[in-house]
């Protein structure tokens, strides 16, 4: 946990997602802006241009609230919205300002710049006063420096549009890793996008995973709705292979009654009377 | 069915993907080198420098070989490779030669050139005479003029490496277009990969799906082996929610007892006498 004596009313506050084994932050961090990377990888203490950043691990057991200056600007970068906003406007006091964010992208897909990478935002809570409203659109301002596509939406419609897009991207991509998907040498293209996938996203831990699934309500009905379309493409599938057969099999059985021209001896019942077939009047 | 009265022995003849309600050759051979459909579009026969090509749709009820000339040389271009190959060899007299190819690409994969797409061939049956060896390097190099990267393989090998490839594709694209996948706002890099994947094969028939299913003795296994990703995905993500809340549970019951502090009586034996707790020797 890192201390927060020295820290003063103009600071920001970044949650980062959890994780038992604090690694450095630049591991921490794949998505705060190398501008800011670049000052102090190793700590985590920022400042850009006039603002100051230190950054929280959401793991650690309590936050420190008590201990903060007021009128503090509290950011999450955390992948799920609704969960953390509601956590903050339960233990933050008024005076501290909640902005949730979503850095749509991580070490893989970031790499070669975010220039228009989504970047979701909500202003959960953000002071009246000037100061405060500046400062919040300071730190946006980042972004928006880097090249990011800024998306202004409500935490839920976040959570919800990203379980069924995010979240079934990663879970697909950790089905075709558990598969085993291997380069072959007459990979079509479609074939190589689903490789590309699997490398997009099998640098993320499972834990971001559980995450996704965990703190979205939305996550488990997504994950029931891909269950339900795998199944019906092999109901869809196997139907079909059957009806083939079946066709297949009477289409055969008439052909040998047609060639081998068997004799049709009339069926008798017990007494030994004629049984009349059903005659074409009859339906 | 087309005639075959006025063909010669120089002639080859290719055989496509079937279908009920024959169109226009241009949508029998998408994959077809533009250079040979530029020259007549909707008819089944070009000629492509001194080779003269004929298209033979493969559903016709019975292949017309008694009609035909000898020495010509047979192409197929369908998606799976060893059932038509040991049809091939069984129905076709010795005298016609055996080229099994598959252009491993499509209308989509392939509507911005063939530069750098496989095109697997196996020579299956081809004559020691130079002008039949001749001929299919000819037809091969109309592949390689388009510059296609030609890959030479046995259709066995085909098969094995086109179920993990291929039809995976093609299912996990069928499962997200059952899904039924839509654009957002806050697509990821992932999410478009999964997006593309749809458009890449949602243009391809059941037809063909079912076809990469049914005549490739691989594929059953391969959609197996998806099916058990799935599963084990999925207890994953439920085994990690039962250790979580099981810890929780048993957690909250062990915090319980130390802030309250109740006086715990020792255990009595029917006659009273008091049961001793086992002590730290005990192993």
């Amino acid at each position: 946990m890192f201390s927060v004596s020295s820290l003063r009313s103009s600071k920001i506050r970044l949650l980062n997602p959890p994780s038992n084994h604090p690694p450095p932050i630049s591991h921490y961090f794949p998505r705060l802006p190398p501008s800011i990377l670049s000052l102090n990888p190793q700590k985590r203490a920022f400042k850009h241009r006039n603002l100051r950043i230190r950054a929280i691990d959401a793991a650690q057991p309590a936050l420190p609230v008590q201990r903060l200056k007021r009128s503090t600007l509290f950011v999450d970068v955390l992948s799920v919205k609704e969960f953390p906003r509601n956590l903050f406007l339960q233990i933050l006091p008024l005076e501290f300002d909640v902005l949730c964010t979503h850095p749509m992208f991580g070490p893989e897909s970031g790499k070669n710049g975010w220039r228009g990478l989504p970047f979701v935002y909500d202003k959960v809570r953000i002071g009246n006063e000037k100061s405060r409203i500046s400062r919040c659109e300071k730190f946006l301002n980042i972004f928006v420096q880097e090249g990011c596509r800024m998306v202004e939406m409500p935490c839920a419609e976040h959570d919800r549009s990203a379980a069924e897009s995010q979240f079934i991207t990663h879970t697909m991509g950790r089905v075709l890793e558990k598969f085993g998907l291997e380069s072959t040498s007459i990979n079509t293209k479609g074939y190589e996008t689903l490789l590309n996938l699997v490398e997009n996203t099998s640098g993320d831990s499972f834990d971001l995973y559980y995450g996704l699934f965990m703190y979205n309500k939305n996550a488990m009905e997504q994950l029931e709705r891909l269950d339900m379309a795998f199944e019906s493409l092999k109901k869809q599938l196997f139907g079909h292979l059957h009806d083939v057969l079946r066709k297949q099999l009477f289409e055969n059985a008439e052909a040998l009654e047609v060639t081998e021209q068997k004799p049709v001896l009339p069926k008798l019942l017990q007494n030994g009377v004629t049984v009349e077939p059903p005659t074409e009047t009859m339906r």
